[in-house]
């Protein structure tokens, strides 16, 4: 089978422009299938305020009303994923940038109203993937820019970009073996956190649950590791949590990051 | 030779929600390959008018300032061509949004600063379509659907939407036996600008010259009427001006607004 990245960056890089252009032509440099998965930024927060939007929580959960839905469209949909696909054909990497409602790739469920009503929030799973769609894209050797947007019933949805990579490794798994790359601002999962040179460089199924049980692990990177670790069960070959500043360092055999592996 | 509709609509069917859903749905029942190619709209202005980014004129042309720019990125990228996108999912037509930039579909030259300075405007030519990469999406059923934005060195630039629709019209001519269809606020092209049952039915090379000779067109139809002897003139079949009410009854042999082919 051949190899596929799958790699998401967060606000961190997005927010930066010198660290966004160099790792942007890191990324382009990757002579191998490749999908990027954007999250939001700085810039939709700014452009909220400007437009009189208010960012809007409930107990410590963002909600996305109909307002900040159309905002992140705009912001994500159009001028990030935009500005994204542009960069990346003048590094020459054959770029698309995608929303779910594009071609139907990623079709959600919007989620349903219990004790709290997120709003226009979209919950994916595998099985929602238009993966022939995108199968097809990838043998064209163009390269999917995905904003974290989703649709159900006309309408677009909000959707967490760790979420939509998971759900996207999970779905190419049958067609590619899949290294999902998480870049964030550490080098990796660490021993201690306020240590960077404490990366742990390969995690399986029994170091994480030994790690759990005593208590090593800091609480941020808890959702990050389980959702590594639902993607590892569900057939993704590899999970790579690290810094964006090291790709070109995780894409190969032996990493600078936290290896994620089933056994 | 497979029939293909390259269709236009401008921001007065985009500003109305009834008029918009009706010709979606129209759209959306076409059993041909098509595409669709939209402009702007009042939304543009009004979130413009919110952020503090003032419209732009030097001797009556609009200018395209770097904020400007994003602006259109965002309205024309962002929210309407998603809006646009999900939409017609719901219809069941499997539409891609798409700038020029995504698959490099569109790679335009920034207009050379003249006696004018146009800021962030592209020009493109019929060489400049990838329209090998858009033979591609229609042999598979998708549907593209463009904002008026191209590309160039990194940069996301403005492009007249009615000149994308000639210059995709023109590329794709080798491929398909095409209709490029203009839909605007009127029948078609009047005899009397003030009497909308003077349409204009059929019109070629030799009665257009007839017509110009004799002062008979108003002003406002010329530059449509020479973008359409242009795409005529370069291998397009047939263009069709006409009401955007009347897309199905325009698309097909006897149409009610007016058809312009060759001879």
């Amino acid at each position: 089978m051949n190899k596929l990245y799958i790699i998401k960056i967060g606000g961190n890089v997005l927010d930066n422009e010198h660290a966004l252009h160099t790792f942007l032509q890191d990324f382009a440099s990757i002579q191998a299938p490749k999908i990027l998965v954007h999250g939001g930024g700085k810039i939709a927060t700014q452009i909220g305020n400007q437009l009189g939007i208010e960012s809007k929580y409930i107990d410590g959960r963002r909600i996305t009303d109909a307002q900040t839905r159309d905002l992140v469209t705009m912001v994500y949909g159009g001028l990030l994923n935009k500005q994204l696909t542009a960069h990346l054909q003048t590094l020459h990497c054959n770029a698309i940038g995608v929303t779910g409602a594009d071609g139907n790739l990623l079709k959600a469920v919007k989620r349903p109203i219990g004790k709290i009503d997120y709003g226009y929030v979209g919950d994916i799973k595998p099985d929602d993937v238009n993966s022939t769609f995108l199968y097809f894209l990838l043998k064209q050797n163009v390269v999917p820019v995905f904003a974290p947007l989703t649709h159900s019933n006309g309408q677009i949805l909000n959707t967490n970009a760790d979420t939509i990579a998971s759900v996207l490794a999970i779905s190419l798994s049958k067609h590619f073996e899949i290294r999902l790359m998480f870049c964030f601002e550490k080098k990796g999962v660490l021993k201690n956190v306020n240590d960077d040179s404490s990366v742990i460089h390969q995690l399986n199924e029994s170091s994480y649950q030994k790690l759990l049980k005593d208590g090593a692990l800091a609480d941020g990177i808890l959702p990050k590791l389980e959702n590594s670790f639902s993607a590892i069960n569900a057939g993704v070959k590899e999970v790579l949590i690290g810094d964006a500043k090291d790709l070109i360092k995780n894409i190969r055999e032996t990493t600078e990051g936290t290896l994620i592996t089933k056994s």
